[in-house]
């Protein structure tokens, strides 16, 4: 199901490429030695979880049939205008950052404010609802993050 | 948009009726005087908050889509049987218990576990997929609960 | 920090034993031939986490300091009786709870009300403050549950 | 009891006014004519929740009794040093930004990382152990911030 999952987000623009640069600029400043591969690796263990497929599969669903308005009113304008009090899709990422614990809600948090990279490329897209795509992104990328900080904490010596 | 959530509730067989029934029967030993309207009037307090509203209609669109075959595989297939391992319908119920503090998650454990009331009829349909019903109902039902809790604090004696 | 984690258990009279029962009890419909080998194995995984380590150290140490008159009012006499509306021990334990994913919370809230075995031995001392404990102890079981379910998935038949 | 918390938070150097500048900060953009009156508003209401006085009582007791060395070890240690995989201050604060929703998580992420004013002196500090302080503070004005955009929601236009 993990390349499933993979799929379906390469299908709404989403690639785990861009999802390590978000990580490596997350990260890059506590590890000043982290490569690109870590943080490839620490997107593969968090694609492997079962609730991370099922949150993907779930909220690009939902933003695909936003787009095609196969929704029922009122939610389908909703999701479709990213409702500012909407909070689902802020539900379904902050599922997918707890599996490493609580810390990656910070990063998620950030991201979610700051739309760095591809989160700002959906966010800000005319013609594509993205409204829950933006948030997985921030969340896969936090998590991966919170990975990392948990093998490395070691050598780590920042405070959160 | 309440009356929105409500409607949508009872096409898929949900009544506000049936949900202050299970309050009744979740709170009735620790409050020895309690009436059917205090239930009603609680459940119509936590229908009232927007983020209670966002969680029903997503998650009842969701049941409905899985059931006319509109979502994509493998969430079509996972949500139309309640796949074990699915924990979304349980994330989006969690969001509604928590609108009166974690108290009520107990309630909502309780109840998804036990499946009383209308909570186990919709588990148990053959017919309509509820995957996400049920888990709403037991979450507002938890939800009213906790209000009540909080509402009849100072006569009440027992420890959670 | 685990063996830690264990021995500060123990000293509040918790032992992975009396856990393992609780997740026997819990899972053994589901699967027939379960063995306590199994339930001991999850616990096992599930203590090896860090945050569940930080949530066994912070919530024990708040029942103890608690026990000990050592925490300042309000707050000592609200968890010494462990009141009704307090709810700081129900979120650590929902966060050893999420470790495997949202489907623990069930579980979790079911033992809460159910009080099965050791954990209605602690929410019943009239001695010790086990405010924390009590929950803790449904934390860890119903992680333990979660990952025996995630693990045998393949042979799991029963819906949540 | 809300009275209580205040008195503990200023004898931690948390005042209301600093609280509400974080608000002020992270709401202007979203709403050009926002006053300073609101933002104490919506502290106050956040203030009256039951749930965050008692994140705010045991935060800020755990931060005193480690300031005190009156915790055990290893947890002692873990809190006086604000352990970087240390989530359960996270764990707290999520409990307070969760009353209005999810939405809040973002600006609670967001201040965690950036650490804007009172929160950035707090986690800084040489000599007091702030360790739950610093997310309480982030907490309560994401809460706040929550709050303001809910009841402002018509005249908003911003994207989460």
């Amino acid at each position: 199901m993990k390349e499933i999952a993979i799929e379906q987000m390469e299908q709404r623009g989403i690639t785990v490429e861009d999802i390590a640069l978000i990580v490596f600029d997350l990260q890059k400043s506590y590890h000043p030695g982290l490569e690109m591969g870590t943080c490839f690796e620490a997107i593969d263990a968090v694609l492997e979880k079962r609730e991370v497929q099922h949150a993907i599969l779930t909220g690009l669903a939902l933003d695909v049939l936003a787009e095609q308005d196969l929704l029922p009113e009122p939610i389908s304008t909703i999701i479709k205008t990213d409702e500012s009090l909407y909070g689902i899709d802020e539900i379904l990422a902050i599922a997918i950052t707890n599996i490493y614990g609580t810390i990656g809600v910070t990063s998620f948090g950030y991201l979610d404010k700051m739309k760095i990279g591809l989160i700002g490329r959906l966010n800000s897209s005319l013609v594509y609802v993205n409204t829950f795509a933006d948030d997985i992104v921030a969340a896969i990328a936090s998590a991966a993050a919170a990975k990392i900080a948990h093998n490395q904490k070691e050598s780590s010596k920042y405070r959160h």
